[in-house]
């Protein structure tokens, strides 16, 4: 029986993890293996009275979902999909405007963990994904994040476009990335702001973009149509901070 | 005999290596597939003469590479790796001072593609890689460049501090990102520029830091240490972009 357990690979994903208090169920580690990083590992593992199993390597292999587990593999309780109102508060305590990323169907679990670890760096309160047609927080979302899922808080909804509207009720204004749009340097971006990305091939929906307050463009020179979903988020998120900190 | 070819994968990838003018030695395609931009790349690949072979599902999974052709793969020749003197060439032709993204040590292809599609698209005139432990130009490469890989210049060099201190005597300076250094935002990075990024790991080399002139510092509120490389290269580049728009 698979029980609703997250698997958490790498070092240092799973360093994060410990010190960051996640609850884990079951730590297994490659036997024989002696280095420091993995020593911290096992103390960490130790302090909390964590079941440790040391296991060949086959072992390891079989069980990882990335392919690269570095001689650790912890199984923690799955992860907490956190409420947006929760966001909201952490801003409030913040005492500064909210800044949320919305993903409006990220399917690649890479572009999904880059996105996360580039929120919690820019200092957002948190991301919003939809339950459907989405990447969720699979191993390799939690690796690629480098430990950022750990800190930032990540909310599913079933309709992306309601929560944008109750969000709006509460004074938030939405800024979705697409072609046509406005520069991003000629937009106030300082505000309570939710930065919306879309799908990997085809964009923002139309539904979700109706709602957005403004469309933003990144200048573009080149031949190709468009940036990397997760470059396309970090390039805006840098503008609400650029924004944020130097005015505009 | 495997000659030197280079496998091209997913339809976007494939149109734009035949829109680019690239020498397209074989086309496969998935047999009884009639969709539109299935339909275009044969319509491109007659036009040219190309050799197509329609060949079952299994048979494209096993050429695959990547593992998501789209019911299209092509054999190249080989990419031309250009050479450093042509990047400064069209820059002078253009008029502008030149700007190259130089990578220290990228292993990940899926980073190398979507930096090269970064450059691309903020107008960077080529990019310089080291030939040892790095990744070159693979099928995933190409494919995660999106196509840019048909129109942006990649040099492969011996020594990337020599090739630094070449390009230092005709006047271009060096920024590399880094924990600790200055913050973007308060450099000056409208001249003459080359962008070093480093590796995914262990960043910049200490040999290549000491070549730069200047160290730069994306402003980080989080919890973890730092952004995904091709995030990482996207807004320092988009940084260079803006204060060559805008002014500082």
């Amino acid at each position: 029986m698979r029980y609703e357990e997250l698997t958490i690979e790498g070092r240092n994903a799973v360093l994060e993890a410990f010190r960051a208090g996640k609850t884990i169920d079951k730590l297994f580690v490659l036997d024989g293996c002696q280095d420091g990083p993995v020593r911290s590992i096992v103390r960490e593992a130790k302090k909390r009275d964590t079941i440790i199993q040391f296991v060949a390597k086959e072992r390891l292999d079989q069980m990882s979902e990335t392919g690269k587990h570095q001689g650790v593999i912890a199984y923690a309780a799955a992860y907490h999909y956190a409420q947006v109102e929760e966001m909201l508060q952490v801003a409030e305590e913040e005492g500064v405007p909210p800044f949320l990323i919305l993903l409006d169907g990220i399917e690649d679990p890479h572009n999904l963990g880059a996105i996360i670890r580039t929120a919690n760096l820019a200092g957002a309160h948190g991301v919003i994904i939809p339950k459907h047609r989405a990447a969720g927080l699979t191993a390799t979302v939690a690796k690629t994040s480098a430990g950022a899922l750990n800190y930032t808080p990540v909310a599913k909804v079933t309709n992306l476009g309601k929560t944008m509207e109750e969000l709006k009720e509460k004074g938030m204004w939405f800024v979705c990335a697409d072609m046509g749009g406005e520069s991003m340097y000629q937009l106030d971006l300082r505000g309570p702001i939710g930065l919306v990305i879309g799908n990997e091939g085809s964009g923002v929906s139309r539904l979700v973009k109706e709602k957005c307050d403004f469309v933003a463009s990144i200048p573009m020179k080149g031949d190709i149509d468009s940036l990397n979903a997760s470059v396309a988020a970090g390039v805006l998120a840098y503008e609400i901070v650029r924004q944020r900190i130097n005015g505009r």
